[in-house]
């Protein structure tokens, strides 16, 4: 893949648990806020269950959609784990035991604590690249354009740093924050305006209630500074002709 | 529909703040929560960006898949607010001011204060079914299975209680959750060979690090009590011969 700026990737979390609301997910914001670092755009987020159809061909979808997919949770050792045999499945290609996996928990376990459960952990599609695992042992891994993470937060965070040189992403996409005094209604048209005047930058409008606090914060997103910049210097055209207060959040 | 206890949901959150990582979804499990008191699993959630095009295909693809639809987000006075107009676009319906929708505003807000910015927020597809709001007035809506609702945490949970009594669920979905201090590898096999022997309950295990405490939620589900029940002793017997710690969460 070659730099762009339009690079793009889909997030797909499996787990009975987020579905159920048992689960808060907070790995779609992890891993979107570090994709936007290195210049990938996410386009989609799926959450679906722990079953082996629905991961093959959700798997198959979006990796002919996106540039890249990140997949969360599945990889552990119990029975709800099924994510590297879906994803070998997905591929067609042999389920077997990454040798080099195999090594990796053999030396991280103390002598006689490498147990089957912990053995299935090194289950994978045949050659596999391993992403490693700072916290706990047990590799992610990924197929082509497919990266498998743990569910649990704290590991899968601990995990993305060594993914940074691997994802070939292009410019960074840059975000900058403007919160108002005001309520969505009393700034709509302005921003209208701004919008279809800079269709290629993103513009939102975000209410917020919080700590007393009523407002909108007001978010442009781009590559391009000089064009975020620009949106910005029109929406204090507007906030100063309307005297509105900018507030810090 | 008739009373089943097979029905079925899938949630969709439009907003691009979500895809940024800017900010972090809530609403998914608030609604799942909701879902399973009043008998609706949910199956699938997709997260897609303020883009008509992908909201129309997500929506009519959704609403041809699942029993039910909840979408959140987008529904506001805002440029990005474009769930109404989409929605109307997935049913081939009219996008007009909504009679009813008008007339509630009208009434709640103070005399000049019903703006143009606010007026958009009662344009809908023809003949939606409206959904009142408590805490600020602008109504969601339905049209047959899809259910439109605000993005804001708050505004959207005040206005689940008014919709209970409109969706036909099925049997409450239970929920049973029993935590050992022990780790997944140690009780994979034995939670392997309960799952096997209960197809149909939904048997989770989820790994936990906090407070200082290491351990492991093995969470139960199913419509059944008994056969909630059932599963919880066959697990109390390896806990028992294991001899592993039950604890508190």
């Amino acid at each position: 893949m070659t730099k762009s700026t339009k690079v793009n990737a889909a997030i797909l979390i499996i787990g009975n648990e987020i579905l159920s609301g048992r689960t808060q997910d907070t790995n779609t914001s992890t891993i979107a806020i570090w994709l936007n670092s290195i210049g990938v755009k996410v386009k989609e987020v799926r959450v679906i269950p722990d079953t082996e159809v629905t991961i093959v061909d959700t798997v198959n979808h979006l990796r002919n959609t996106y540039d890249y997919v990140f997949t969360t949770g599945g990889i552990g050792p119990t029975h709800d784990d099924i994510t590297a045999q879906s994803i070998s499945k997905a591929f067609n290609l042999r389920y077997e035991i990454h040798k080099e996996a195999f090594r990796i928990l053999e030396a991280y376990y103390k002598i006689g604590e490498f147990n089957e459960g912990r053995k299935k952990m090194v289950w994978m599609p045949r050659n596999a690249n391993l992403i490693l695992n700072p916290t706990s042992g047990a590799p992610g891994f990924n197929v082509e354009n497919v990266f498998c993470l743990p569910g649990v937060p704290s590991i899968l965070k601990s995990m993305l740093g060594g993914l940074t040189s691997t994802i070939i992403g292009g410019e960074p996409i840059l975000s900058f924050t403007i919160s108002l005094k005001t309520v969505e209604s009393e700034i709509a048209s302005s921003l209208t305006k701004i919008q279809d005047e800079n269709q290629d930058v993103e513009i939102g409008s975000y209410p917020f209630f919080q700590a007393g606090k009523l407002g909108v914060s007001i978010v442009i997103r781009s590559e391009d500074q000089s064009k975020i910049d620009n949106c910005n210097a029109k929406i204090l055209e507007f906030v100063n002709e309307k005297k509105i207060e900018i507030v810090k959040r």
